[in-house]
C-alpha cells in the first residue's frame, strides 16, 4: 500500500446508487472521499411511484446522505450542484444552493450524476405533464392525483367532471406501467365509497407509448403479458402513438398514419425520456468525451473518459454497450469504479478487467399481486411476479428501519387497499380556473 | 322524532377537531352534514412539530377527511374555503380551488374554521419567519431545520455559519416551547457526527417570549419546571423581549426597558400569535356578531350566535368565557355543538344546559422523557410527565393505523435518537445568497 502524507483526494458527483455503491467500495481505502449532491438525500428511485401514489412516505424512500455515510469516515458529504469541470486543473466547480461557488480539487472524478426527464425539445409540456425523477415530482404527482377527484366531486359541469377523471401517461416503461396500475388502484380500491357525486373506479386512466409494446425491455412475452395485465385493471392502452400537444385540459396524440386525436385530461405525467444534466455536457467538452444522442458520456470498458484515466462515469449519465438505465446497472458500476480506485491507491499495476454488467434481472409492479419480473432465464408475472418482486425490492432498500416500515406500509397497503400518505398541499394559485383553450384542430374523441 | 321529506341540512365549517366532533355527534340524526374545508386532510394538530421535526410523516398526522368520515352516511365532504354567509337566506359562499364559487344553503350552520398565524400586524415577518399551523408550515419548518445545518457546514466564513446554525423562535406558548426542545435534540442528537466543519451540537436556539414565563397557561409551577428543563437541555431564554425586527439574516428585540438587541440568525420560527380567518369577520358583519381582539366570535352559552340560534361558533374561533384555543376546548364544543342539533332535530323544546367545558389537562413535550402535563390536581413533569404525555396522545390519536404507525416512529426516535423523515425539497430559487443587510440601529449582541 502506499504511503500518502495527504490522502487520495476521490470526488463522486451524486449521491444516487451509483455515487453510493462507489463510496462503498472505497470504505476501508486511505483516501479523502467527497460525495457531491444537490439534494441532501439518496433516493430509492424504484419506490418513487408508491411515494407519488400514497403507499410510502417521503423518509421511507429518501434517506439523509450523511445518514447512510455517517459510519464511512473517510467520506464527507457536500450540497451543492456541479456546474463545471476543469480536466486540467483536476478541479469540480460546484453552486452551493445559497449562490456561492464550492471548488473541489480531485485526484479521481467518479461521474454519477444520472439522467432527468426530457421532454424531447418540448419543455412547455413540462408545466403540464410533471416527470417522475425527483422525490419533488414524486410529491407533486401524488397532489395531482388526489386533488383530481376532489376536483371531479365538485366541478360545476360533466364535461369539466370527465376530464378531472381523466388520467393521462406519456410513456410505456416501467414508471408510466407502474403509475398507470397504481392510479386505477387508487380508483377502484383506495378512493371506495369516499365520494357523493362521483364514482372514483369509473376514472379513466390512458396510456399512450410511442412504440408498439410497453416494457418492451423486458422482451416480448412479459410485455404481452403486461398488456394484458393492465387491460384487465382498465387501463385503455394507446400503443403506437405520439404526444404533439399538452395543455392544462388534454392532449393531442399522432398515431402511426399521421392521424391526430384529442382527449380530455386534466392530468397528465410524463415519464417518456431522459437525458443528460448539464455537468455532462461541461464534462464532455472539458475532456473531449463523446456523449451520445441523450447527453450519456460514451466510455471505455473500464469506465473511464478517454485520455482521462483519472475520471471514471457510471450509472445511467455512462454510455456502454448500450446498457439500461437500471438501478442494477448503477450499483453495479460504482462499485466497478470505487473498486478501481482502490487498485490504483494500493499500487496495483495490471489493467483491470472490463467492466462486465450481471444482468440480475428487472421487475416491474403493475398492481396489488400482480408485477412482472426477468430474471435470466426466469420469466415470472402474476402473483410469482410479485413475491419476487418484494423480496427484490426488500433486499436492496438501503437500511433496515426503511425496510421494516415499507415492510408495514405494503402489508396495510396491501391487505386493506388504503394509502397512509394522502395529505397534499393546495396553494391559492392551485388550479388556475383558466378557460379551455378552443380545440386546435382535431374533434374530440369518440 | 320529526319527520322530514328532505332531511335538515347542516353545514360545518371546518374539519378540526371542533368540526369532526360536531359531525361524529349528528352521525345518527336524520340530517344531511356538508363538512367544508380548504384542505382534504384532518390534521392532527398538536403534533405538527413532531411532523416539522422529521419524527412523523404528513400522512401519520394528517389524514383524509374523506377517509375519517367514511362510515359517517349522513356525511358529504367539499373541498373549498368558505368566504361569506349569507344570514338571511341561510347560505355559504364558498370557494373551489379552481376559482368557481359553491352556495351551500343550511338549515343548521356550525362555525369551527379555527384560527391562523398572526404577526401583529406585521405581515412583512412571514417571509422570514414562517408560522406553524398547517402541514405546509410544517414542512417548510422542517426544510429550513435541516438545510441549516448544511448551509453551515459549506458556510464560506464563521459569521456566516453562526447565523446558520442560530434558530430563534418567537413565542413562548407549548408550539414554541416543543420546537425549541425539537431542535436542541436535533443538533445534539440527531445529527451527531454526521458533519465534518461543523460541530451540530454547537447549535444556538434562542427563545423570545414577550411575558415573563413560558407556558404561561400551565400555571407557575410547571412553568417554571419547564424553563428549568429547556435550560439544562441549552435553550437561551428571553424572556420579556419584543420582537420589532425579522430579516433574512435574524431578528432585532426590544425588552421592557426599551432596549434593543440584534440576533444573527437565518433561521426564525414564529409562533406567538393567532388571528380568525376573514370568514369569521364576515360572519360577525352577516350576523351582527362581535369579536374578540384576535377576531373570536363571541358566542352565547349554548354557543349559538346572539340573535341566531341556528348558528354556533366552536373551537379556536369561538371566544366564551377566554376558554383558551386547545385541541381539548375545540373537541368538547364541537361535540356540543352537534349534540345541540340533534336535539332540535329530535323535537326537544327545552333549552339545553349551557356548554361546560371539563379540564382534562393540558400538556407539553419539551424533549425525550421530559415533557410537563397539567390535568386538574395532578402537575406531572419529567418522566412521568412524558409518559402521560404519551398516554393522552395515543388515546386521541384519530384512526388505529395512525397510532400504531406513531407508535412504532417514536418508538425508533426515542431509542435511537433518529429521525426518519428527514428528506427536504431545495428549489433552485431556495437560499437565496442577497447580502445582509446593513444593521438598522443596535449594536451587535455581545
Amino acid at each position: 500500500m502506499q504511503d500518502h502524507v495527504t490522502p487520495r483526494r476521490v470526488v463522486i458527483l451524486g449521491g444516487g446508487f451509483a455515487g453510493l455503491f462507489a463510496a462503498r467500495a472505497l470504505r476501508r481505502s486511505p483516501v479523502a472521499v467527497t460525495v457531491v449532491d444537490r439534494r441532501a438525500h439518496h433516493l430509492f428511485q424504484p419506490l418513487l411511484y408508491q411515494c407519488a401514489s400514497g403507499i410510502l412516505s417521503e423518509g421511507q424512500i429518501a434517506q439523509p446522505l450523511r445518514g447512510v455515510l455517517r459510519r464511512h469516515h473517510n467520506v464527507r458529504c457536500v450540497l451543492a450542484e456541479a456546474t463545471d469541470v476543469d480536466a486540467g486543473a483536476r478541479l469540480v466547480h460546484a453552486r452551493r444552493p445559497g449562490g456561492g461557488i464550492v471548488q473541489l480539487p480531485y485526484d479521481d472524478l467518479i461521474v454519477a450524476v444520472g439522467m432527468r426527464q426530457s421532454y424531447f425539445g418540448h419543455d412547455e409540456f413540462a408545466a403540464h405533464a410533471p416527470g417522475m425523477k425527483t422525490l419533488d415530482d414524486a410529491l407533486d404527482i401524488r397532489r395531482r392525483i388526489y386533488r383530481a377527484f376532489e376536483m371531479a366531486e365538485t366541478a360545476a359541469n360533466d364535461r369539466e367532471r370527465q376530464q378531472w377523471l381523466t388520467f393521462a401517461l406519456v410513456g410505456g416503461g416501467p414508471t408510466g406501467v407502474e403509475l398507470a396500475g397504481q392510479i386505477r388502484e387508487i380508483a377502484g380500491h383506495t378512493l371506495d365509497r369516499e365520494f357523493q357525486q362521483i364514482d372514483s373506479a369509473n376514472a379513466r386512466v390512458l396510456l399512450f407509448e410511442g412504440s408498439d409494446a410497453v416494457l418492451g425491455a423486458f422482451g416480448p412475452r412479459l410485455a404481452h403479458r403486461a398488456v394484458r395485465t393492465l387491460r384487465h385493471l382498465g387501463v385503455e392502452l394507446h400503443l403506437g402513438t405520439m404526444v404533439t400537444d399538452i395543455d392544462a385540459h388534454g392532449l393531442t396524440v399522432q398515431d402511426h398514419d399521421g392521424r391526430t386525436t384529442r382527449f380530455g385530461a386534466r392530468t397528465v405525467l410524463w415519464t417518456a425520456g431522459v437525458e443528460a444534466p448539464p455537468i455532462a455536457g461541461a464534462l464532455a467538452r472539458a475532456t473531449g468525451a463523446k456523449q451520445d444522442r441523450a447527453g450519456r458520456i460514451l466510455v471505455e470498458p473500464d469506465l473511464t473518459v478517454p485520455g482521462h484515466p483519472e475520471i471514471r462515469v457510471t450509472g445511467d449519465v455512462m454510455s456502454l454497450n448500450r446498457l439500461p438505465g437500471l438501478a442494477e446497472v448503477a450499483m453495479q458500476s460504482g462499485a466497478y469504479a470505487g473498486r478501481s480506485v482502490r487498485h490504483v491507491v494500493e499500487g496495483r499495476t495490471k489493467a483491470p478487467k472490463p467492466f462486465k454488467y450481471v444482468d440480475l434481472g428487472s421487475a416491474a409492479y403493475i398492481a396489488r399481486g400482480r408485477a412482472v419480473v426477468k430474471a435470466g432465464p426466469l420469466h415470472l408475472s402474476g402473483l410469482s411476479g410479485w413475491l419476487a418482486w418484494l423480496f427484490i425490492h426488500l433486499a436492496f432498500l438501503t437500511g433496515f428501519r426503511s425496510r421494516l416500515g415499507a415492510v408495514l406500509s405494503w402489508s396495510v397497503a396491501f391487505a386493506t387497499s388504503s394509502r397512509r400518505e394522502r395529505a397534499f398541499i393546495l396553494s391559492d394559485t392551485d388550479a388556475p380556473a383558466g378557460r379551455e383553450p378552443a380545440p386546435k384542430a382535431p374533434p374530440p374523441p369518440p
